[in-house]
């Protein structure tokens, strides 16, 4: 058959709006995935072909049986395959032969279990037939502008903006009964399984892509491939909201995600990290991202952080403000002419308070769209709460107006509003103003979209960033320790700034270079036995003196060849003694999953004891660097607090961006510290370097 | 009349099991408070008298309208005020007459909005007449056992095991509309309002002896009586859960706070740091508040923290896990004898994982009672949690067998369980199985049974407390800096290590003594008018001869003139040098709302940037110690990390015994700051005592 090769993008799109569904293992009994999916296929309004696929013929639900693929009077967008596994492989292989361009299968039993020989087998014949792949070992697809219902439960009948892709099917049905329930609706439901071929990222660039999907929720147990799962993150960011909830955060947690899905869990850390380099929200449980999901797919996205609190009582304002302070948005202050203007407006019972937050203790709608459109036209506002703690009746029909006529973006709180609550919800939702359940929990989700719209905004001042970096496979996994004097020269390739230096194999040319450097010095070991330096006596520092450089030089000797037992030694790198100052580390690391990460924290027992560190992946743009410094708890030790002199950040940020710089056109580091670096007032100095890295593989 | 006193708590109670009430300001139109409240009470079943008072006379909703309280057939056991604030004094003055012995003022415009005037006359009129107030400036009071609801909205028919103590009126509404929706219902509901009488600890010390409360939770924006509310706190610890939302933890929020109810609101570490002694859930919204009350009136409080987490799903399975870890509960590893036995169970379909979390991949509940029941047997677990991800039938029936024939508690999460999940979760949660709707939330609130039943258990164990300190009004508010030589007498008689030490007037004197204790030592200016004496150059250290002792101290002489411009010095004093070691910090500060508060951190850095402090109430028991020293994120670094000797934790726990014991023998301290304190691997010693005290106000 003559094949023309379609782009990943072309077939998902080909296969989510398919205009024929294939299902291979369509059952007549009613308790069978088969008979599930072709029900749900026809509750759902499918308006394209529907061919039951079983050996039996017949007729399901008043739909023809097809006993065999090759019987079809047309050729199929896709196939469903609710088969056993062992027979997944003919099936896959017949879906070839009519040139079917791609799957979607829902069987379980591979690599999950154990059984990696039947995947690969079906992996195999996918690219040797150009098939392409959704699955295996998920519930189905749906995705609701195409009326698709291809998995066997939930029927979601509202075609909404929120875009879903899980790695659990009671997780999924969980959401999307929230979002029927809500009236909200879905765009796009995605089970991700066992990837096999078109992955998590696959599905990003196609949603962000897609006009009918306001904003993407994952929940995910790893990443297939973190590369280009960063790389769609960013293509995407600018476009649409993401939020993840990422399972396997805890030890244990880890090990059963592990067992659970075969896929490999980041450090949660690191994964936070790139999450908030590309504007994505972290969820910190299923509500949350759900609120996340809701909200971001709804609110009109806030040009900046300063959230008014308008209330219908005193009390949920107060635990608003709590919240935006704790997720650092800006509760701004009304001026008090401002304030003024608003107690002149009519109000029935004037007893509430005109500071933000503000308490209008009323349930008269007017009353709080008057103040509103007062606060709006002085532009105090990015975002007005309303926090509604009674029913507030014709609030519905207000707030949809007012949204068309204010400059900020609106989200509700609406708590024991009984019948006026349970009208309005699904209407402002409709009309894109969010309705949360709590104060809390809608402030944490404006949080979200106020991140998200500060990213977009970076994003559109700087141009688009290549992700890509070497393909580890390249490489030898075994690690070789690079002696300091030779990191050193690669450090001052990309302008990293090390002490002056020199080289020496004994004693007297030590001293030699020390006279040529000034004194005082340091000297280190250069032995390719041994990478902890001072852990073996193999460091001196503060030596004043040709005689001190002698002793100090005697010393090593001793001590290192005590503790490195034959350590072959060739010699000392001897150093200008860098001046007191603060402290910090950077690092870098090849991260298994999402390739080259960069670490920066303060050191000692700030990044051991208290895991003080932030996290990027590389390459760094100038605002991640800012971010990364600003990130740390220690962050006011850098700015200069306890009374130290503040240090130069600006010479941090170049520091971070030339490490960067480093690991993505050096792939052959594995890991890097620079661990300490002196930060001074305005300078930076990096005093030691620690360089593991790897081999290239030999051609075979 | 005659007057027998009542104490508060048989007041509270006659006021709430009244069998009579008069409504003054009773209404006839349907739009005021006056009327509603005579709907709720009728609405609710109330089965006592109810008197409505009006000088128009006439009938309300059926029931005969009396002009005023003379008029009354009988003298009723409560009123509750409605009428405008300016008429309340009047209105208190009749009820005095007829001798009622409370009344609950629902009517608002008292302190709150500035008239303290007013506010003091009704108090001054309430004990004159010896009748008790619950209010002012609240919606009203519910009883569910007595079928009593003294409040407008809404009206809570079922008679639940939860009671409310909230601060917001709205709050309240969306609490009673969740109970109410869940079919739960509550025992109480209490308003504070201003309490200007009968305050949160009264309420807290009755519900904790009401049977038909099973806990407590509660909205406060602040804290009338901190150590009233201490000794409550630890009072019901033992006996009932107490969950608390604090409002005003942010610096606008607390700005708003106090406006909204005039009353202070301390710092949230130190509330956070008070419930976590006594056993309190400390909530972190609206929805956990709930939560936490819901689960801990019903679950059986679990013997330990060891989790089994059995799931439909492994996707929710691991989430559990994932915030069980984070809130330190265990997740038991089974044995692999056990997971044999388990994996012999009869299983329609054996996919499942054996190992905790379990998944069993199923919905069949027969399968998961055989698990639940096999586990027990092996005490392995102190609580199940069940995470359905799907309708499971007949759940209910079987966890209310299981919850007679297991040790462990029961907590279930259902999603996505449609009509059975509806069906199912009322039932439970009448069989005191609490039924959550996500893994997270379910884990959350076990982790505050867990803490509380620890708390529980300790408690028994150790004698009852006096938390009752000094009455701070007997002192003068100014603050005097106690000199350090006179301090340390004082810490000498609490045991507290100093170092060996001396006065001298003289350098000649200084070496003196200096001689008598052996070099090095440290020496120190005396002076009232230097508190830090660091700063101004005061301190000179390691001094090794008569020689340096004598050139130290004319530094001293010079920088501290220089300094501070006519101080007057009065010498030095003479301490032993200490042997370098790890440096902590322990405080004490009479805290303006919660009293003698102790303070625990590792100074430096730690305290001043990233606030790693912990704080306790005095007296300090020796577990509390412990808890504080384990509560800092630095404590790794107390037990010996990065390569460290650990420290004498036994020495620290009887120092900060000692200092609790101190504060609370001379209430004349206000504030202390041991900095630093040394702690060696066998000893302890304090290098610095700083000591703010106040003066006995004189007899007027």
């Amino acid at each position: 058959m003559l094949h023309v090769e379609q782009t990943t993008q072309q077939t998902i799109d080909r296969m989510l709006n398919a205009r024929s569904v294939a299902v291979i293992g369509a059952s007549n009994n009613p308790r069978k995935y088969g008979y599930m999916t072709v029900e749900s296929m026809l509750n759902g309004g499918y308006e394209g072909k529907i061919y039951p696929i079983n050996p039996k013929g017949g007729e399901i639900l008043g739909l023809k049986v097809y006993r065999c693929l090759k019987d079809l009077p047309e050729t199929p967008d896709i196939a469903v395959v609710l088969i056993p596994v062992h027979l997944v492989p003919a099936a896959m292989k017949e879906a070839a032969e009519i040139g079917i361009p791609g799957v979607v299968i829902t069987s379980a039993g591979f690599s999950e279990v154990g059984r990696n020989d039947l995947q690969e087998e079906i992996v195999r014949i996918a690219k040797e037939n150009h098939i392409r792949i959704i699955g295996p070992n998920i519930e189905g697809i749906i995705y609701t502008p195409n009326k698709l219902h291809a998995q066997f439960y939930p029927v979601i009948k509202n075609c909404g903006r929120l875009a879903t892709m899980t790695q659990s099917g009671s997780l999924t049905n969980g959401l999307l009964g929230w979002a029927n329930d809500e009236g909200l609706g879905i765009s796009a439901c995605i089970n991700l399984g066992n990837q096999v071929d078109i992955c998590e990222s696959d599905f990003l660039d196609f949603l962000a892509a897609d006009e009918n999907t306001g904003a993407v929720i994952m929940h995910l147990e790893g990443v297939k491939h973190g590369r280009k799962f960063i790389q769609s993150l960013n293509d995407v960011g600018g476009k649409k909201p993401v939020a993840v909830l990422k399972a396997g955060r805890s030890m244990v947690g880890k090990k059963s995600v592990a067992s659970h899905t075969a896929s490999l869990a980041g450090s949660h850390d690191v994964f936070k990290s790139i999450c908030r380099q590309f504007g994505v929200a972290v969820a910190y449980d299923i509500q949350s991202l759900y609120d996340y999901g809701r909200t971001l797919s709804l609110l009109k996205i806030p040009n900046g952080n300063r959230v008014m609190v308008i209330s219908s009582s005193g009390g949920l304002g107060v635990l608003a403000v709590d919240e935006a302070e704790s997720h650092g948005l800006s509760i701004p202050e009304i001026p008090g002419e401002i304030v003024a203007e608003l107690k002149k407006l009519d109000f029935a019972n004037p007893v509430g308070s005109m500071s933000n937050p503000i308490d209008l203790a009323t349930i008269w709608v007017d009353e709080f769209e008057k103040v509103a459109l007062l606060v709006d036209q002085h532009d105090l506002a990015d975002v007005f709460i309303f926090n509604f703690g009674d029913p507030i009746p014709g609030a519905g029909d207000m707030l949809i107006e007012l949204a068309k006529k204010v400059k900020a973006s609106i989200i509700v709180s609406y708590m024991g509003g009984e019948s006026e609550e349970q009208k309005d919800k699904p209407r402002l939702q409709k009309a894109g103003i969010p309705v949360l359940q709590t104060p809390e929990r809608a402030i944490r989700t404006i949080a979200a979209a106020v991140r998200f719209g500060e990213v977009q905004r970076a994003r559109e001042k700087t141009k688009s960033i290549d992700y890509q970096c070497a393909d580890r496979e390249e490489f030898s996994d075994v690690s070789i320790f690079v002696p300091e004097h030779t990191a050193v020269n690669l450090l001052k390739q990309y302008d990293i700034p090390y002490p002056e230096h020199g080289l020496a194999a004994g004693a007297d040319e030590a001293v030699a270079v020390a006279e040529k450097l000034g004194y005082p010095v340091v000297i280190k070991v250069v032995s390719p036995d041994v990478s902890h330096k001072s852990d073996v006596g193999g460091v001196v520092v503060n030596l004043k003196s040709a005689d001190q450089v002698r002793t100090g030089f005697a010393h090593i000797m001793d001590r290192v060849s005590g503790a490195v037992r034959g350590a072959s030694i060739q010699g000392v790198l001897v150093c200008k003694q860098a001046d007191e100052g603060l402290e910090v580390i950077i690092g870098a690391l090849d991260d298994a999953v999402f390739g080259p990460i960069i670490m920066f924290g303060l050191g000692g027992i700030f990044t051991e004891v208290l895991k003080d560190v932030s996290f990027r992946a590389a390459p760094l743009r100038r605002r991640d660097a800012e971010e990364m410094i600003r990130e740390i708890k220690a962050y006011p030790i850098l700015q200069g607090a306890r009374g130290q002199t503040g240090c130069d950040i600006n010479k941090l940020i170049d520091l971070l961006l030339n490490v960067s710089d480093m690991v993505m056109k050096q792939p052959e580091i594995k890991e890097l510290d620079l661990n300490p670096v002196r930060v001074y007032e305005n300078d930076i100095l990096v005093l030691d370097a620690r360089i593991m890295k790897r081999e290239k593989r030999k051609e075979k």
